[in-house]
């Protein structure tokens, strides 16, 4: 069930993250040829939780959550699309961000799993421009404060109309006492590249900015008169259309329901598992590789759709992890097993690999990339148990990459007849899923060892046995069943005693080396100094400015800095 | 007055950043021809506060400071070192890290600026190895955990001896539910780049890694049978040396106290002056330029020592800094002014770049790098004040770059009698002192936007006025004087009417666009992630861990992730 303090509407005991046009409440989203609009029109009395109205076009993780299927739905079912207009269906205001009453009765862990889903989904809208061809153009009329800024923020182009009254602003600090914290300070600086001190009075300045200074200090691409801006806006989308790659003629595959069921404390998907044990607090997420050869065409692959396996393990375990997230806080691992034949696994990879330039292979791979991120920002310890009859090869090894630590079985367990445990490499280990870091997540592992990648890169294709994954560096520990589960239970035993807080913040630093990129700034730093500000007194306390914003009482600040 | 909960020991009512050798209580210094030796010897009942012992070589601030003192005085003292060997003088243990006592009774905003502290002392140890030639070698005997671990991580060699017992550790995490917060966990994976699983392993186990493991794992460079130790360490100390490019001959400088002294509210030193507004919650430093041209020769400067005018200011505003952060937590902004000669400041910049491959002009750039860095991560608001008869050029110039904001007069104010305000730029604001994310504050503030660079390069040794400046985007705003003196009251009375906590995520974020290094990873991330812990109750609160460390009582955690 959802542990929040708050109440879910409408009987709910759990959030889900599964919808479908039919079902939007707070966007309407249109078509016309190349060129989609997905107007932002907040129904105030769909909040997600009970005791308080969405109003303004302001969000909460509901509206979200129907933004974020939009775009896959874009991505997937019209590849016809390369542009996204993003606009307000409401008079004088574009979204007045986050909603502040939502906020201030949020638990801390369902501000802090809100945010995150919020910039997965704008980083997403990204990493489509960057390398699905989808661009996305904000049309800003009316007012766009705090998370209405950030939205834009995430699109390739901003127009905001000149109006005498439409502005943007992040007006976080001076109201709120917090941060702009779903990417808006990242982008400002590193995106939009502003001026650190005009950034420093744009983000103090309640108003926000307008017009021509909008545009001098880089806030908004242009300014647009009234009267002008229907044609300046299709003038835009079709200037960034050309800029497409997306294919003109192709037909979108519909993604059909997830087939899950819950039955007590194990949840299944088609080719993916959840139990939780509650009592040691351990989910465990079983994934299953593919039955068949993968197809022999493209043809073959859009005709099997969002049945297609890599597909549709990837939205099934998207949406294990968002559930276990958001509505399981008590579990403190989750271990990855797999079952099945990894030369299956590997044979996929292969025939995405050779098809990656066909938009629906890429729309599938660029997908995995962003559950795999999903992966490493996930605030739970994770670890592989790769075990006989496994088959943690290719893109499914990545989730071994992705885990904090794997354990990996030398030969049979208790006289078990299951092939003994091997791992896998395929092409997609070395570049196909960059991790937030923009760096694959074996580079990530041997960052200063050349060497060892190349030794792993040699092994592409090879069955490798406990042995010599451990010697290759691509497991931490390989044991023998003498070992083997004392081992594992000292380790699950031991990570669940641990405070939650201090490994949040250990792995949030140990599992990003390297190089930094606008998308781990966003994550480890901007979300790090949030989740602080989330506790402050100042922010969140009984006379703080969250929790006394609208009630006409001024906040109370203890004036020390830190 | 400190206005920490605990009190200062020895009736003490601020904490001062100078002592010298013979007033150490902690650590002992000697020397070997070019190996000079600092031996850890903590003085239990030498602790900064009252309520605490400094058992098992564990340190507070006044530890570190010793240590930054000794650190400064071989840089200018001793030009003749090459290497630093770091050692205990304690049997069996190295350094059992950050005292935990200390640390469980200290206030937030204490623990938040030591940690800073410490942080910059290590991250100058690395600097003067990399750009003085100094190079640090560090021999560990006995435990060395947490604190101590992190002090190891920032020499150039870290050797431990083969004893059975001695090993390294960071039991931040198992022991007391915080994280290593002085770089450790930065260092481990950027500069040490263990692997992250290792490294995960590492970080959860209390008793730490030793012998051949802590080799392999890349925690330390070598283990050395105790036996073979001295001849090992003599001859690591003899390779390193040969490393180095510091000067054979040269005779050092002596660092002499400073000339402080407080009136009031006010500390006069020879060439800055801070006076504090407690009502305003304001902090105003006056840096004075040079009454004299630069000296005619490096004999001269070394003469002059400590006296010369760009070792004499960076170590008095070094220390005005150290003292408003640590001791003066209501003031809220910093105002920097100053008054003099710009053509003067222009003529010291210009000396010393013409002499940078001297030992001392590159000593006392190396240090003006680290005291602007020291301002860069300074967490108040920060605002150079520019005014008629100021001299913010070259190397004084950078102090306003490190503003959040800046206001300059155009013309007179009330008909005054001073020069107009100019600014100026010379070589040393293009490259000489990078800001902890690797560039210049101007490359930071022009990301994206190398014509502004270039226009400004071409304006070097041109004396702008304020209308010049604010096109060239090297101040914020230029006013006359109608405008003057209500636009900076306004600012400096909203800025004080914000939430604190918000302006310090706030500016740490805006200050550092762009790229990121392992420096400012650990400031801006790790930092902030360990700030964010120091709020949690699993840590800090009365039942948590920090809380209970050494009393018998199990921590009890709120076991919900976030």
């Amino acid at each position: 069930m959802a542990d929040n303090a708050r109440k879910l509407a409408n009987g709910l005991t759990r959030i889900g993250f599964e919808t479908d046009p039919s079902r939007y409440r707070h966007w309407k989203l249109s078509f016309d040829g190349d060129v989609a609009t997905l107007a932002m029109d907040v129904d105030e009395n769909g909040g997600l939780f009970e005791g308080y109205q969405l109003k303004l076009n302001s969000y909460d993780l509901g509206v979200d959550i129907e933004l974020a299927d939009a775009l896959q739905r874009l991505r997937f079912e019209h590849p016809e699309v390369k542009v996204v207009l993003l606009r307000s269906a409401k008079p004088r205001v574009f979204c007045a961000g986050a909603n502040i009453r939502m906020l201030a009765g949020a638990t801390h862990d369902h501000k802090v799993n809100f945010c995150k889903f919020t910039n997965e989904t704008r980083n997403g809208i990204e990493d489509s421009s960057e390398t699905s061809g989808l661009k996305t153009i904000c049309v800003v009329t009316g007012s766009c404060a705090g998370g209405g800024y950030e939205l834009a923020l995430a699109a390739d182009h901003i127009m905001l109309v000149d109006d005498g009254s439409s502005a943007v602003s992040l007006p976080e600090l001076p109201l709120l006492a917090v941060l702009p914290g779903t990417g808006g300070l990242t982008r400002v600086t590193d995106k939009r590249k502003v001026r650190r001190d005009h950034a420093d009075v744009f983000c103090t300045t309640e108003e926000g900015v307008k017009g021509k200074r909008a545009v001098d200090w880089r806030l908004v691409d242009e300014v647009v008169a009234a009267p002008k801006l229907d044609d300046i806006v299709a003038a835009r989308a079709k200037e960034f259309a050309a800029k497409s790659d997306r294919p003109a003629g192709a037909k979108g595959i519909t993604l059909t329901p997830l087939k899950k069921k819950w039955t007590g404390d194990t949840c299944d998907y088609s080719c993916v598992t959840v139990s939780l044990d509650r009592g040691q607090r351990i989910a465990t997420i079983t994934l299953r590789g593919p039955d068949l050869p993968p197809p022999a065409s493209v043809d073959e692959m859009t005709a099997l759709g969002a049945e297609f396996w890599p597909l549709r393990i990837a939205r099934e375990l998207d949406d294990a992890i968002l559930d276990i997230r958001t509505n399981e806080g008590d579990i403190a691992v989750i271990v990855f097993k797999s079952e099945g034949e990894p030369d299956k696994v590997l044979a996929h990879d292969a025939f995405l690999e050779a098809n990656k330039t066909n938009w629906l292979a890429r729309e599938i791979r660029n997908y995995w990339k962003r559950v795999l991120k999903r992966v490493d920002v996930t605030s739970r310890s994770l670890v592989a148990v790769i075990e006989p009859g496994s088959c943690f090869a290719g893109t499914l090894a990545e989730i071994a990459f992705a885990c904090d630590r794997s354990y990996m079985l030398i030969g049979q367990l208790n006289g078990g007849n299951r092939p003994p445990a091997t791992i896998a490499l395929s092409e997609a280990n070395f570049g196909a899923y960059p991790m937030p870091n923009g760096i694959s997540r074996l580079e990530s592992r041997f960052l200063d060892d050349k060497g060892a990648l190349d030794k792993a890169k040699a092994a592409i294709g090879t069955m490798l046995d406990a042995e010599e994954a451990e010697k290759l560096g691509l497991v931490t520990f390989a044991y023998d069943d003498v070992d083997w589960e004392d081992e594992i239970r000292i380790f699950l035993e031991e990570r669940a005693s641990f405070s939650p807080d201090g490994l949040t913040g250990l792995e949030a630093n140990l599992r990003f080396g390297g190089p930094e990129t606008m998308e781990s700034k966003i994550f480890a730093r901007l979300t790090a100094w949030q989740n602080w500000i989330f506790q402050r007194p100042n922010a969140v306390g009984e006379q703080g400015a969250l929790r006394r914003y609208g009630t006409g009482q001024k906040p109370v600040f203890d004036m020390r800095r830190v």
